[in-house]
């Protein structure tokens, strides 16, 4: 029976797991769970999501076309030394971490040719961690980054790119560097804001007010300062200089709306500003997302996962997408502009 | 019939109005609203909660024991001065206000002497404004400050901190300029930042990527950069000195994230940064706010706002809430604090 092993039971790997134990192809599947943290494991295993959850990493990747490694991003690498020679022949091996480019250098380095690896980042989250906080919804509608490699097998991309299908996500071919560099921004260095603002405020002689005053905006802006703090440590551990030229960024921005506050005879370019901010948000929150471009790139998808896990995949997609992705990876203006 | 009358039928304004008009007074109350834009009026008018919406606030403010300014910031200043002399012998004057100094320099100097003003600021909002939005709900469970000035009547006292139990909030007596500093910290200072990192985001030539990436981290942190532009440009001109203050603080707080980041060598002092905060932020969401001191001085309230509205006051415990406030006002470690 095809079998697909779950490398970490937290958040990520147990909610890709519940999804899984929920599909049309649940009852032709093994599901092998594997977590270091006996805690993890116990919780994991009472979700009734995995066929079961073991402690080694070799027993769990024993036989299975499809491994996710769902650790925090740093043990990623340990994990592929562990399991490097004990990967099934032809397997194909994802992850879910927060950055890519380091992850996707350690797959060259650390595993063996005759298996394909191919990076996954689902963007979606909560500050929630754990099995307990696992849920079968938390992919629906969100993007799922797929970053192969150069010159991957089409098929394996293919593969994880049904995966992303079957956790009702929406996948997103894209260069490794060009998503940390992207993530870093909109993911990252909010991570990073919204932990000084919490400590400023928290450290502040004044908190006891502050904190009974604290409402709705103090709540939201701050949210991501609960991220674990393993996950915001190798975070920031393989994501150092785009989350330093993005904060950098930040701060020049700061910079820029500090100088129109305290110039009073500015107060009409400080409105024009704020107008604009404004109406921009709004129309972000009401859909206004990506571009037609971005979207004519998704790759159609007609045909599902298990063709690929059960035989019969037709890699011909996954070959375009490869295709595409390199012609974008190429196109020097592209290079260029992630970085403005 | 005491009449209630409420300038400025806005979310704030509305939501006051749908709340009184389910309470157990309401029946015996006149809720009179007032707007000089057409549309706010007609969708004020629309939710019933209204006995009635009026253009004039001179004609709204006729005979109301009871009158609560809801308009934005600046606006407040000019409803002063147009209501001044239409307003009734005695009443009570309220506003609901992000800032408090500058409103209460303006009541000083607008109001007739015959008058009492109380301000007031609920803790509780959302980026959506105007009476559509409005929820009897809002501020449930909200911190609802009460900046009355020096020396003012303390049965307007009452009756204002009987309008915030009304509504479902906790009364919170404060200083103004106190609360000006707390709200730069915990609310202002958040909304320029959501500003900026979203401003940033929006003009970065990425934006197609950036916003198809954007997840819950993103939104979360940016969402006060919705807030209508009027609201936010009179916050910031009536609250310039204390936003700067918390805006070169916070600066100075991201600066040392920064040093942390950017030096590899400081990994685990950066681990032990990141471990603090996200301790300190479960605490924080678990409810661990204020301190036993804060809670012990909120008024204890065992009186309804309609004895007052209606008569029969016991203003002795508005007399108690004025002294202690005068007590913590004049402590001299407090005004220190409130700058740290």
């Amino acid at each position: 029976m095809p079998r697909i092993a779950i490398i970490g039971t937290g958040l990520i790997g147990t909610s890709i797991a519940l999804r899984l134990a929920r599909s049309r192809i649940a009852a032709d599947l093994e599901i092998i769970g594997c977590d270091r943290l006996r805690d993890h494991a116990q919780d994991a295993e009472r979700t009734k999501a995995f066929t079961r959850v073991v402690r080694d990493p070799r027993e769990a990747v024993h036989d299975a076309p499809l491994v996710v490694v769902s650790t925090p991003t740093l043990a990623v690498r340990d994990v592929f030394e562990t399991v490097a020679d004990a990967l099934a022949p032809g397997a194909t091996v994802t992850d879910t971490a927060s950055t890519k480019a380091e992850v996707l250098g350690w797959a060259a380095r650390l595993l063996p040719s005759h298996v394909s690896f191919v990076g996954g980042h689902p963007m979606a989250g909560r500050t929630e961690s754990g099995p307990k906080a696992a849920d079968a919804a938390l992919f629906e509608g969100a993007r799922w980054v797929i970053a192969p490699p150069r010159h991957t097998d089409p098929a394996a991309v293919d593969l994880v790119t049904g995966l992303a299908y079957e956790m009702g996500a929406t996948p997103m071919p894209m260069d490794a560097h060009e998503h940390d560099a992207y993530v870093a921004a909109i993911s990252h260095v909010p991570m990073v804001i919204a932990s000084a603002l919490f400590r400023l405020a928290r450290t502040s002689e004044a908190w006891p007010e502050l904190s009974a005053l604290a409402a709705g905006g103090f709540r939201d802006t701050t949210r991501v300062a609960g991220t674990n703090e393993t996950m915001a440590h190798d975070i920031i551990e393989t994501n150092r200089e785009q989350i330093l030229h993005w904060l950098d960024r930040f701060s020049s921005e700061l910079g820029s709306v500090r100088a129109l506050i305290a110039d009073p005879a500015r107060a009409d370019e400080m409105f024009r500003y704020l107008q604009q901010v404004s109406f921009d948000h709004d129309a972000f929150m009401r859909g206004s997302v990506g571009r037609t471009e971005i979207d004519a790139n998704l790759p159609v998808f007609d045909f599902t996962m298990s063709d690929m896990l059960f035989g019969g995949a037709l890699a011909e997609r996954g070959r375009q997408m490869m295709r595409q992705m390199e012609d974008r990876a190429n196109d020097p203006r592209r290079a260029e502009r992630r970085e403005r």
